[in-house]
Order: C-alpha cells, then structure tokens, then sequence
C-alpha cells in the first residue's frame, strides 16, 4: 500500500521560522478503528496562526509537539469508513493536519458539497477564515452604513471578505496590503473604495487621504507600523477586532500598541477573536458566505503550492506575505 | 465687593507640568443673569483627567484656553439665583473650574445633599469618580463571583471604589498602588484581599503571588510598567476597563501596550471609556454608592490642599502619585 508523506515539526523557531525547522517523512497508512475514517487529503490550509502553534507557549490552542505532524485544516475524499454517518467518496473538511493521508473519528470531519462550491473554497472563503472576517467584522466591529471600515492584509483570505461584507453593510472599506498589485486587486476586483499600500514611503499620508472621515472599525491582521497609523485615525467609539498580528509573529521583540492613548481618548474598543470560540456562529455565517460567493458579490482568489514538499517554503512566505489570496497546497 | 480669585492655564506644558504653567489673578465677580445663578466655591476637585485638558490636542472634551480659568468640578453654595430651580444657600455641584466664585446657568448644577454625606464627597466616593468606578467596572469588567479584579492606583479616588465594588461583587480585589503606607491602607482598611507595591523592586513577582489564578478583570488608571506586567497574567477573555493613563500623561513618549499578543491569545477585551458619555448611569450609579457609603461598606480618604495658590502644587502631587485618596482643594 501507498506510504504516507508528512510533514512534522522539527524545532521550535526562534525569530524567523526556516524550512529547517520542518521536517518531512513517510509512515504507513494508519487504518481507520470503530467510528473513524481514513481520508485522503486534498487540500491543505496554509494560515498565519499555524506560526504560534510552532511555539512552546501557553495560547488558545494545543500547540504543535516536536516530532509530530504540523497542525493544519486539510479537505479532503473519504477513503474508508467505519461510521455511519460518512462513506467512501464523500469530500469532508477536517484538520488532519500537513500529510497526504489521516485517519481520525468521524466526528471531528463536516462532509461539504463541492458541486456548490469547489473543495478548497471550504477552506477560505467558505471555511475558517471567511467565518473569521464574518464573525470579526459584524459582531466586534458592527460596521454601520457610511462608517469607514479598514482592515489588514487586504487581499489575504480573511481581509478580502471582510472588505467585502464591510461594503455588503453599506460602509466605506478601506484595504491595507502590500505593494500596487494587491492594491489594485484589492480596488479593481474586490471592489474596496480604497486601498493603502504600507510598503510605499506615502503610506501614513495615503492612508489619510484614504480615511477622510476618519476610522470607525480597524480589523486588525497584521500589527506593527500599521496598526499605530491606523490608530491615529481612530473616531470617537470606534471598534477594533484584534484577529491577528502577522507582521510580530516572528519578531522576538514585538512591537505592541504605541499609540493606547487613542485607545483613551477615542473610546475605543478593542476585542482579541478567536474563531473557534464561536462555534454557534458558523452555520449562519456559512449560510451568508456560501450565498454571497454563489451570487457573485464576494470575490475570492488563491495562491496554490503543489505538493507537501512545497509546504514548508508557501508557509514561509505566506508569513513574509508572498502569498496572494488564500494560501493552499494541493495534495492530489 | 470681594474680588474673585482664580488660577489660570498660562502655557501647554511639554512633558511635565511646573506651577509657572499657571497664573494666579482676582478677576471682578460676574453677576448672574437670567436663568443663572452666583456660586461661591467650597471645594475644587482635582482629577488626572485635567492633564489632558492642558494640552492642544484633539480630545474628548474641550481643551482649556490659554489665558482662561482651570476647568474642574466644584462644590459650592448659591449666593444669588436668577432661576427658579435653585436658592440662596442651596449646595450644588458643578463645574466652576479652578477660582473662588462662578456664574453659570442653573441647569449646569446638580443640588446636593449635604446631611446624607459631606459636600466634598460629592466631588470623590458620590460623585465623578465614584460613579466612573461603578460604570468602567460592572458595564465594561463585570466580574464575577471568585474573579480576579486587579486595579491601578488602588487608594486613589477611583481605584479604591472599583476594588471594594468588586468585593462587594464576591470577586477577589487586587491593588496596585505606590509605597507600602497606600498598600496597607488598601488591605487593611478598604479590605482588599491583596495589594501590590509597583515602587518595590519584587513588583513582578508580588503580582504574580497575588494573582494566583491570573487577572480577569484590570481596571487600568496608569499604564507604563505596571500595565505590562499585569497583561501577561491575563485569563481566557479578561476584560479591561481604561480609564486613564496617568504615569504617562507628562512623558512626551509614552510607553503604549507592549504585550499586544496577550490581548489576541487570550481574546481580552480593553475598552476606553469616559463617564461623561453614559449620563444615563449617574443616577442608579449615585443611589448605589450613597447607600454603599452610607452603610460603611465603602470606604474612602481624602487629601486636602487648603486654598487656591495651593491648588498647582497640590495638581503636581496627584500626577505624581503624591496624594493619599481624593484630592480636594479647600477654598471656603
């Protein structure tokens, strides 16, 4: 029988996370026990919170354990059941992790429909991180028509819907990414009003222009410089989701929030968000995604890498922010 | 007829303030007109909150004038009235800023009491700073039974409400205040179930003893070090109240919020607040906290400057930590 490729955690970083710091290897395939399934993995979800699993850390979650397979949510085709409730040839979203194959208990799989949508979408804009900028955005940020929404990494999986519900809303959205190429996907295609890039000289001036009336909700993603321009536009009341902070994952001497007295002055709210805490908020933030995708008025794109071996380096630059869109690797 | 003397803002300080950025004259009492009413000071406030006022910055509330009398709230009695809501003789609380007399619209009074408490309590535990206590605590912290609420500037006007609130709420109340005399007046006579000394070299490590199951609750006044060491002891969902960042007001590079990640791992909450946008909650706030005085389950201390040269210096002190409780300055 086939072997099974994987991927497993080889040190813990400190600083920048290198390819060194991963290491690949084969097992056998393990066969699925009472109540469990084998899957063959088609997918795999590349995401910036992987980075804090790789640390030896008290966070939300289990971090990843030295020696074992790296933590990641995967799609992929049931192979063999031994549960009821799902049968060979169904195409299920899991989190088996960065591997070609997994076995695990039925329970902990959501079989998904890949004629309403394509497999891997289940792991963007229809999966963890479209319901992260849906759960984020509306009950954190609560975006009322004509406020001006900002959010970071503009044109990454998360940032990209959250621009586009903010415009679903009726308020004005405000992209930072990258460099112009982003920028102009991020205004051409997902129709944002602005886009700011912060890698341009002009940036805090341009993101002034970009905000006139200032700042009513920042969906925060990537910290840093971006996040003290931002919080000097900030309006009195104004709501800031605190999704993520990629620019200081891989810094030993984090940045932090400079500007906390806007926070003061401006009333500002300020909510760190996990979405696995809300699990009663996916089915409905599913149900509007899936609409929205179907009718056009969410646009997503992908960056794909091919094969396991290519995993390591996508995630590396995924941090680096190389990536363009959601960030896959495509297993089979 | 008697002059009216007042203290004057005569120039922005940069970094910290001296009493030369204050003028003292005698001005002519004003009499009042139509609809309002002649008030002679008994008792000026002095609140951390002014530091802001004297710089020209964008704020929530307006800046003083150079030139013009210091903003702050008063106590005082009606000497002539031109409306028909308040008499000769009436007590009443406003907002007559830092000079002997003061002619204002009636409306802009509150009549008090002066038998249920004394006339300068409504300055401190019954008034301002008790009420933004009551609101940062139970409507943004809301602790719960056996909760950990730690809180900055423990013995101070509003520190010492919010702890013995939170007992009176069966969480567990941990002071942060400066100098072993506060800490001891913090346990012993407001019944906090601990305070920590952020003078004392053994600051981290005391925090630490004193919050053996983490902080669910950090109601700030302070910000700088003692912020950074009570983020890292944030649990799962914490929520801070801010109130005020008073070891920054005169650093003209203020520290921030180092510990950002905390705020994102464990999905705290921060949220500014000023009390003078939630006038609905003033009055169950003051019915609370006259029957909480009144039957000596709050308790409170005031330090009294006597006379209104004494007022810059007595300002200084409270920036620096210097008072003991509620600053007061005594003008009749």
């Amino acid at each position: 029988m086939a072997m099974n490729k994987r991927v497993l955690l080889k040190s813990r970083p400190k600083g920048w996370v290198t390819e060194a710091d991963f290491q690949i290897d084969e097992a056998p395939i393990q066969q699925p026990g009472d109540g469990q399934v084998l899957v063959r993995n088609h997918w795999l979800s590349l995401d910036p919170y992987m980075r804090g699993r790789m640390n030896d850390t008290k966070s939300y979650a289990a971090k990843a354990e030295l020696g074992e397979v790296m933590v990641g949510g995967t799609v992929g085709e049931v192979l063999e059941s031994r549960d009821p409730s799902l049968k060979p040839g169904d195409f299920v979203v899991g989190s088996l992790g960065w591997q070609q194959y997994g076995t695990a208990s039925a329970k902990t799989f959501r079989r998904i429909d890949t004629k309403a949508a394509p497999a891997q979408a289940y792991l963007g804009v229809v999966g963890m991180p479209g319901v992260t900028a849906w759960v984020g955005l509306l009950t954190i940020g609560e975006p009322k028509p004509g406020e001006t929404v900002v959010v970071s990494a503009a044109s990454g999986a998360v940032g990209s819907v959250v621009g586009q519900i903010a415009k679903l809303k009726g308020a004005r959205a405000v992209g930072v990414a990258g460099g112009p190429e982003k920028c102009r996907y991020v205004v051409d295609e997902l129709k944002f009003d602005a886009c700011v890039d912060y890698k341009s000289p002009d940036f805090v001036k341009s993101l002034e222009a970009a905000t006139p009336k200032g700042v009513d909700v920042y969906f925060e993603n990537v910290g840093g410089e971006v996040l003290d321009a931002v919080s000097r536009r900030f309006n009195a009341f104004a709501r800031m989701p605190l999704c993520g902070l990629i620019s200081q994952y891989n810094e030993t001497n984090p940045m932090g929030l400079r500007h906390l007295h806007a926070f003061l002055t401006n009333r500002v709210k300020l909510q760190g968000f996990i979405v696995s805490d809300k699990l009663e908020l996916w089915p409905p933030a599913l149900k509007d995604l899936a609409e929205w995708v179907s009718s056009g008025k969410i646009k997503y794109r992908e960056s794909i890498a091919h094969g396991l071996d290519n995993a390591p380096k996508a995630f590396i630059g995924l941090l680096k922010g190389e990536n363009f869109g959601k960030q896959l690797v495509k297993l089979a």
